[in-house]
């Protein structure tokens, strides 16, 4: 692994990626992701030594969506254990769309994963009481070296106002008898950990956080424990992509988590974060630019965890 | 048709029924629902002279519950017109449960039909800002020629501390655009009209209503129109009994409808109406002995619709 | 009923029912039924007297397809009565497309209906050893009044050769335990059955033993008994179009059965039996001209079974 | 990593699996298959240096079912490409058992991976004509370091004369032209690559030339390209343990794959190679006492491929 080579290659990655933005569609269903930059797209590398590397629009702050969900599920292994989570949600790939309800009802008592809305609701329910959200931010902002992380209140209002979808599914884990706390009090703090706003530096140090095993690399300050990083390692790689997980797993071998905002979030492990900004998404819901990025690096500088 | 023959046989009839109460339970999901009577069983028959003939619990007051949604689909038709109703829902049986969210998730745009909870919230959506409940409970009354009908204040605050399924089935509808009003709102209305307060008798007076085209056999006033009557005879029949209905039309042949808190209404079209209450419920929510009663009498006075 | 208003009625009839062939389109998934000309159209009513009106192409030949499936169950409930024949097949409609594997394989252990492919194919199966082909095609004739119904050759040669879907519901009622004789032996009489050359007029007889409570209106011979002929016509009604069986109820009101082929049979309880031939099928697969003339007739002479 | 110290520890791996085998079942829907006994058990271990550390019953043999997709899968990369294949079957975990039909049914055009029975007899379609089972044997037999490898005749025939749910899956494939060539001929060649006769120290020599990117670690000849290796691993670890497989990852962390014979193939990737062999099945058809060996052996010797 030859960093600096990486390094001196990110403007080509960065056009690898620039190739597929017309491809995509900047997600609409709430109006503040919308105003997104669609041609917008940066890529930042953080190594163990904690410098970071970087190219395009790496500054740019977006909300940070569905990656919330790695966060939160982190939280929630410390917080709760790896038992209590597990009896509320799976570990299984969903081969359905990212906030099906239809699997949530088939499925005999609990959501697929905690990648997934439903999931990420029900493992929210379990925190409820034990930790605030203002805990939690700050619990993000040590993940991702980032003091300067915050609500994006903007978005957070649109989203509040516009997650009937995620109602439904809250009221149908409550009819289930899966979450135990009040409907709109879960669905406010599941959407403001959404809500966080961040830019690709923050979550290439996330990225390297998780690689590092749950420390800072550079002050060795532990923030999450190694069987909690190994966990959220594995389920990013097996259900982070939605249902395209199972082929990212083949063609990047990364564990990766994508949010609608536009984010991307890649873990070399044990040697470096990844994090993209690139708006502009798949039919799938992933950042179309930061797939074939990722494609690219792990291609030519053989990141898959398979490689030889 | 002999009709004085079938009143002489009520005692037989409800002989058949009782045999049936053992094999089925009371519904308890909600609290006030769960204190009924297990083995209650009352069975009224009004023909077209306007009396009826009764025996059993014909006096016991419950809840109409799901029959309910043959009144709503009615009001509905005549208020806002047959085009405006079936834009909203289907007219397919639905071989799910009565209350299934998957069915609605996974068809494209409206729930399959009336008779099941998520077709019913989507036409009481369709009525709000039309009419208002003291208006509907108006014509329910007159529908059931009992002016003693009203709302069991109980059941209804019980139903609304207890619709966790119906809150996530009314998001569903919103999230896909079928329902524009409140949900809360919509699901009082809904609500409330599953708590009118019937008996035996006012069923067996809205059959009547139902098999004499919509008139008032005594006074020939009229309620429904004759295509509104037709269109809901016909949906009774196809889609009353659940995801039983099928089974149900070739053994009875009678357009029926049933409701969990015990009531049943079935109508022999010109001829007569039948209301039963019997709140033993078999595995797909309908009043077991009823569903007895009704094969008996079915069988014995030559009752099917395709019957020589 | 005026039928002589009727029977003059026919070519404007046949009119209403022309307008809608453009919109249609002829079966192309067996070569044989792909040549079959898609303006040709005709209707053909008789009446309790014997006589058959008719106008446009009544004397063209084709095969009756899933109109067979009528026939397949009467024989069934007459060779094997009706606690065999259910306990092999559900009596409930069918939300899924008529040749549904996914329901089959998710249902606990029977198909839906006896109207879709695997429920006849499992009445097939009971039938086999009991009656052979040459006498179910004996009975057909009988019932359709019309002894130069033969087997189509070329057709059946055709299907054989291109049932791919229909072996692997074969395998799978095997492998479910439903049906016990040799798949291909039960495919081979299935699609021989589907294989008989009929034309309207053979269908408007058939309709018309159907109305005649299974009796030769003329010549009271008693083909079918009465209770089969209960069961056969409530089963048309509520599953004899496939998906859109519950809407055709609505709008008709009269037991009804397509095929592919572009036949329609009709019954008119107690009145008349109606024919119908039209290839150009709707999306659901039902002849899109014979659709919109039982509409208008239906609406027009007041046929529906719950008109008043 | 102290390959010494996993060899002195395999009779207690031994222990922690035993104590799983009374719960659960050997396979008993082929009736070859349920002649195994239930209480055997054995592990084998081949390192780098071509050494097998074994204990327990190593030299049983027993046929390789569902593990033999593993070879398929990477004989038809290596002969068709990765497109031609990918373009067959998908790469999605599949939240369902391992025959499934119904989600082969719903899915657009091709079967979820090629890790269950829908896909892999898509890939055997594949390869027909381009390679034949003598050679697909000899492949098999290099990969396993083992030569006496052969065809287990009367499981074959047994397995062929039960086999109605995979010509259901046949079917089905061709009816969507997802295979081509003859139905019964596709399940002879997919039925004989599952009938191979193997041991548990086969599988470990299996799992080896897997962990050294498909390479004979003594004698170093190639046996399958480093990307099939690279691919065929992912599917494994995202893919190969049914519907348990996102639990397996998470909890074992190593790419495996299990067969009803009561086989387990596991990578240690760049390491090591493990066998097993145990034909008591947990309820998702995987042996239930090497899952309980693998936890323990991951755990102790720290094997999770996210393990720090």
């Amino acid at each position: 692994m030859d960093l600096e080579k990486i390094a001196q290659s990110l403007d080509k990655v960065l056009d690898a990626g620039r190739r597929e933005i017309p491809f995509g569609e900047v997600a609409d269903y709430i109006p503040e992701l919308a105003k997104s930059d669609k041609n917008a797209l940066g890529i930042a590398i953080a190594d163990r030594s904690g410098q970071v590397y970087s190219a395009g629009d790496v500054e740019t702050r977006f909300t940070v969506q569905s990656i919330s969900k790695v966060i939160t599920l982190s939280i929630a292994l410390e917080t709760c254990g790896y038992d209590a989570v597990f009896q509320r949600v799976g570990m299984e790939p969903s081969g359905e769309a990212f906030n099906s309800i239809v699997e949530l009802d088939l499925v005999s008592g609990k959501p697929y994963n905690p990648m997934i809305n439903s999931g990420a609701i029900a493992v929210t329910d379990l925190l409820m009481g034990k930790i605030n959200f203002t805990q939690m931010l700050d619990i993000s902002r040590k993940l991702m070296r980032d003091d300067s992380i915050r609500l994006d209140e903007k978005v957070f209002r649109s989203e509040m106002d516009h997650c009937e979808r995620n109602r439904a599914i809250g009221w149908l884990l409550k009819s289930k008898g899966i979450i135990e706390n009040d409907v709109d009090e879960i669905l406010k703090l599941y959407t403001a950990m959404c809500s966080l706003s961040v830019n690709a530096c923050s979550l290439a140090n996330l990225g390297l956080t998780l690689a590092c095993d749950g420390a800072d690399p550079v002050t060795w300050e532990r923030v999450l424990s190694s069987d909690t990083v190994k966990v959220v390692k594995t389920i990013m790689l097996t259900c982070g992509m939605y249902d395209g997980s199972g082929q990212f797993a083949v063609e990047v071998g990364l564990p990766t988590k994508s949010g609608v905002g536009g984010g991307l979030l890649s873990v070399v492990d044990k040697l470096m974060g990844i994090g993209i900004y690139g708006p502009s998404l798949d039919k799938k819901g992933n950042c179309i630019a930061g797939g074939a990025m990722l494609r690219y690096l792990s291609s030519k500088f053989r990141l898959h965890m398979f490689q030889n």
